[in-house]
């Protein structure tokens, strides 16, 4: 049994893989695959509609709100956000708190001016940014909510005097949020939804058609609103496969449970990387994230075999990313809190055997 | 048995459908599935490299061209067809040959003017037009080599003085080209090369950066290239069903060989249409698509009965588009002839019982 720490794309519940799987050959009785019917059929249309009952369902989204899902990754929607809600010669705000928000706002200069209110970039991105004062010119204010791979993440949002677009690729419904606090959430599946090659939006209606720019029709929140994530054919699989994680997690007690699983997984996996000899925390501790937990070595050279045990133990995905380097453990919502042990056991294996 | 005769998301080989099950549940032997590792992972990036590998070796692409799999359908390359190959104050020329045409030629109008160099409009799409100047001052001439809706396909590929686009979205792979020919060649997977949530592009690298236009960078078709298709998480097992099926066609002798069958196929049924009494063809025999079939009957009253008729047989998906009415055989690669056969035989048994 493998125990899956990859950063993304993530581990998925097991039942939701059965599901699927069973679909690919047979979808629901019907003799045909879920890769091979049609979007305009009724069995992906109620598809598609339990999809958006769940996300609606699951994070209360109030009125006012559409629920879209569409293609091309939180990158597509780092130039799709300024593109639907920067007009011509205005501004946006966007907190530097990584290399992802990095890209962002180098996305949202093709449409118009960025102000960088505070950034972490000064310390490798190792903690989130808290003195800073959002523009109330700004047309928006761009948050990125968990910072992948530094492991950091906002504990709590700031309160914004102009609409809050955040991307939540890497911590989507793990934890409460407050939908009404955001004009805009955007956040790629393949973390804590279901697999790559689906993009969740959602988006607050009285905020489109404003910036007086002519915008393509796929690239347009208000087609795709329209069209009900419809406009052409939508990835059905990657759609199906977030459902079922989604109703999972509904099946799990929602997000208040999964809050606090995914709390209990990330303060044992810190406990030990604080009282462990051989290891040591990456970022601030009050900005610690709940997802991605990262964290060195005192003595680089130990990484090898610790790496070598975690595998001969079936601990995959823990290598740090290449910026931060070290290890990351992504404790993403499908992850056991026993797979977590495992990790810790092994960690007090490694350092008893290198007292 | 089914017999899915649906125009798209349409029918897959079923070895294909058993082997993206079970990678579904454990790719390759590696106790994780294909939808929750990497996209980074040695094993996913060999199933990207087999894919392109296979593109290239199906339809002999020359050197000095990219192979790649992106997001977003054929709708968004509509629009990043001319945002990354039609100049600032450029123009480029259109064939209008049905609604996706349409569309496409469209989003081209935001990034400058559009030439429509013929339409079959005035006959709803039923023939190809064929005289008409392509304008030597366009930047490219765009195409439809397959009308879907409508059932005809160009046969012949016009010889164009500026490089050629093309939508191959509904008869990719399905017979021999010479992709020198092309400028772009782009197609959503989902009906001769894979599921939904993935858009194969072929484009001659020599035409790109050159419009003096500012790309952001999931719309720039150099960075895709630069980024291997990799420049974020891509649609990991929309690509790796697409390099099934690609790997499925090899085995099958390539596009010569299913070019064959799918002439076989359509001929078969073409003939049944025209001796038939009871149906009649819907477009000119010349532009008659060899992937989309449609036909009309004689007196519209059959049409419910011939329908319940078909669904008693496990024939699904012939019901024709609304802009056409009727019925749409789609014969894409992946269905046998046997299929074909159990249509006739059903159109046949009708039109006995309907004497």
């Amino acid at each position: 049994m493998k125990h899956n720490f990859g950063a993304g794309p993530g581990i998925l519940p097991h039942e939701v893989l059965k599901q699927a799987a069973a679909a690919v050959v047979d979808f629901g009785g019907i003799g045909l695959s879920i890769l091979e019917i049609s979007h305009r059929s009724p069995e992906f249309e109620s598809v598609l509609d339990e999809a958006v009952k769940l996300v609606k369902e699951l994070f209360s989204v109030p009125e006012g709100y559409s629920v879209l899902f569409l293609q091309g990754g939180a990158s597509t929607q780092f130039a799709l956000a300024p593109y639907n809600l920067l007009p011509e010669g205005g501004k946006a705000a966007y907190l530097e708190t990584g290399v992802w928000a990095n890209k962002a706002l180098k996305e949202a200069k093709f449409f118009g001016d960025v102000e960088i209110v505070a950034s972490s970039k000064d310390k490798n991105f190792t903690y989130i940014p808290k003195d800073y004062k959002i523009p109330a010119d700004a047309a928006y204010f761009h948050i990125t909510s968990n910072n992948t791979i530094y492991g950091t993440q906002l504990q709590q949002f700031p309160k914004s005097p102009v609409p809050m677009v955040c991307d939540m690729s890497s911590d989507i419904f793990s934890r409460k949020i407050d939908v009404a606090d955001f004009g805009l959430i955007y956040a790629g599946a393949q973390k804590n939804m279901g697999p790559a090659g689906v993009t969740l939006v959602i988006v607050k209606d009285s905020l489109l058609g404003k910036t007086g720019r002519k915008i393509p029709a796929m690239f347009n929140y208000q087609v795709q609103v329209e069209g009900g994530s419809m406009y052409n054919t939508p990835p059905v699989f990657a759609i199906y496969v977030s459902m079922l994680t989604l109703n999972w997690l509904k099946s799990k007690g929602g997000v208040e449970a999964i809050e606090k699983e995914n709390i209990a997984k990330a303060r044992v996996l810190y406990e030990e990387i604080d009282r462990n000899p051989l290891f040591k925390p990456v970022c601030e501790v009050e900005d610690r994230s709940h997802m991605n937990v990262c964290f060195v070595m005192e003595n680089p050279e130990l990484e090898k075999p610790f790496l070598k045990l975690c595998d001969d133990k079936g601990i995959v995905g823990i290598k740090g990313h290449r910026s931060v380097g070290g290890f990351r453990a992504s404790i993403y919502n499908a992850l056991p809190i026993t797979s977590v042990y495992v990790l810790i056991d092994a960690m007090q294996e490694f350092a008893e055997k290198n007292k």
